[in-house]
């Protein structure tokens, strides 16, 4: 979130995993992908997971699948990579070593970092892999000839699934249909465990699950819960536990009268990251330095519409142009320009007309 | 090299090196730091690297011991530490981690990392480390503390050592007399590896030495030797093995027309990297273009100077202004101005003197 430091709220919610993962007496721990925001992390981030990934594995003696997701460097998430697995720290961080399954009790488990589809045509020899979903098809099926038929079959990855909605932490760019692998071709699979999409609800399959974030990271994802999934390999039964943040993340809406007044909300609420949308219609001076008083993590503001704008937009779009104003004034306030407002605008035109 | 890729010559010198440590036998590689050339690298110079350490630790099975240095990023070098130490890739990248020893054989190797006073301030919880000198002597008393009197004890640091010389590939801001290490606070050890001058030869002292680095990176270092040194622990006597570089790094002076022909060169010294002093003092139309023909690895050009122009400067300021020229003209070509070159000198003062 713009301006604020999560690194508190990160670690918080890592000290709650552990305690799960000890709790539950888990055999090993997917993470899949992502565990940067961007490429080139700061020294700060690589620090962060660097401790996070010595005290899961080293300190806590957990075993450790991870991927690179496409928020990754492959390279440089997997420097050490061939160290790590000495301690069950399996890292795969390029296509090519996707195809060797990590067996860890009953289970293989094929970790498949993100990938373009220029690396599957390259590593598989195959030309015709122009998409995600043509490349998965694949790779699935070279994964199927790996498959010990003693022993369950897990895929860890971090992609697109067709029929997976997405929150705005996501772009769009490459969430098209030909970029989504669909989740018929996962079915070979005992189980699909999927990082990419911070929605645990993304998708509704009976074995191909995104677990979602740790934390909310977008407005959008404010009614989302989220936690982590333990699987059972032998039913490869799924049950999700969730982890509270130590600052939750709200969007509120009502009266800027109530926002301003602190007795309207628990201690959680006014420390929590907080978007609000305002149904007021009246220039409020100074409004986000009275809103973050109450609310010191306030994180966006706006105005309740009225009316959805692009749709009425686009049937008026020959309206005069004092029409116009009084029905984007209508939209926003849910009121109706008074006589003495449509004056004013009356005479702002015809000056900026004659400004011309 | 501005403007040149130098991974092929990395390349190159990395598997002389590597043939070097198997023809030799040697029990372990000492890096003394500046592994990259910045504090974040490329994701090209990371691969490079993680390949480099993986080869020499892994494949060829060598011990290595390994520091962080200035240019260095002690986070993100140190990425994966805790797992390297496990097939003997021991790495410091923190001042607190530099006084547990590490023993191969009959030797206590001490890896100091480079490190600023205010970490040593920090670490050793004494406000009066100032400078890298009075650190070091508490470092160096610390590390005498841990010495094994039925080992030998070597030092492996990064840090610029009193009575060295430098290179132009160093910038002086620290190399002053206080934040250099005096040389006699470094007795103690039976050996000191050093890294971050380029030049083998900085210092001249029985039992400190910097290996220098693997290749030229500046013009000024043209005349060294470039190479390894290998100290036989029971002695502590130590050899030069020199390494030859893919291309050379030379720095020629003479005239464009001997340059320009290339019959007056052999194959070796045209594919150098090279930088050529011209003793011309006409205008050469395209000179860069036309000597690029015959030195395509071209870094530098410059015309060689008759007089030493700062000290002549400064002894004749209040000359007028054709005397000047005049001056200027002979340091720089090494004649006099003719009659014709002063008349056109004079009027073109005057022309800029009335354009004022």
């Amino acid at each position: 979130m713009a301006g604020f430091d999560l690194a508190e709220d990160q670690d918080a919610v890592f000290e709650e995993l552990v305690a799960t993962a000890k709790k539950e007496h888990v055999d090993a721990i997917i993470i899949a992908g992502d565990l940067y925001d961007r490429a080139n992390p700061s020294e700060e981030s690589v620090k962060r997971v660097n401790q996070m990934l010595f005290r899961l594995n080293r300190q806590e003696g957990f075993p450790l699948l991870v991927v690179s997701g496409n928020h990754d460097s492959g390279v440089r998430l997997g420097t050490g990579q061939e160290w790590y697995a000495a301690t069950q720290l399996y890292m795969r961080t390029t296509l090519k070593d996707a195809f060797s399954p990590i067996v860890i009790d009953d289970t293989q488990f094929f970790l498949l970092p993100y990938f373009e589809p220029y690396e599957a045509r390259e590593v598989l020899g195959d030309p015709s892999l122009t998409n995600v979903n043509k490349a998965m098809q694949r790779i699935s099926k070279e994964m199927v000839q790996q498959f010990d038929p003693t022993k369950k079959h897990i895929l860890v990855g971090h992609f697109f699934a067709a029929g997976s909605a997405h929150s705005d932490s996501e772009t769009l760019v490459n969430v098209g249909g030909l970029d989504a692998v669909a989740v018929s071709d996962l079915q070979p699979f005992d189980y699909v465990a999927l990082g990419h999409l911070h929605n645990r609800h993304a998708l509704d399959d009976a074995k191909v699950q995104y677990a979602g974030s740790l934390l909310k990271f977008s407005v959008s994802e404010a009614a989302q819960e989220k936690g982590v999934y333990i699987i059972d390999t032998a039913t490869m039964q799924r049950r999700f536990v969730s982890l509270a943040p130590l600052h939750d993340l709200q969007h509120l809406t009502g009266s800027f009268a109530d926002f301003a007044d602190p007795t309207n909300f628990s201690e959680a609420e006014k420390e929590a990251y907080t978007a609000l949308t305002l149904t007021d219609v009246e220039v409020i001076p100074n409004v986000m330095a009275k809103l973050r008083q109450v609310f010191p993590r306030l994180i966006g503001l706006d105005r309740k519409r009225h009316v959805d704008l692009g749709k009425v937009v686009q049937t008026n779009v020959k309206l005069a142009p004092t029409q116009l104003l009084g029905e984007f004034f209508s939209q926003v306030t849910g009121a109706e320009l008074s006589e003495q407002q449509l004056t004013w605008a009356k005479a702002a035109l015809t000056k900026a007309k004659g400004e011309d």
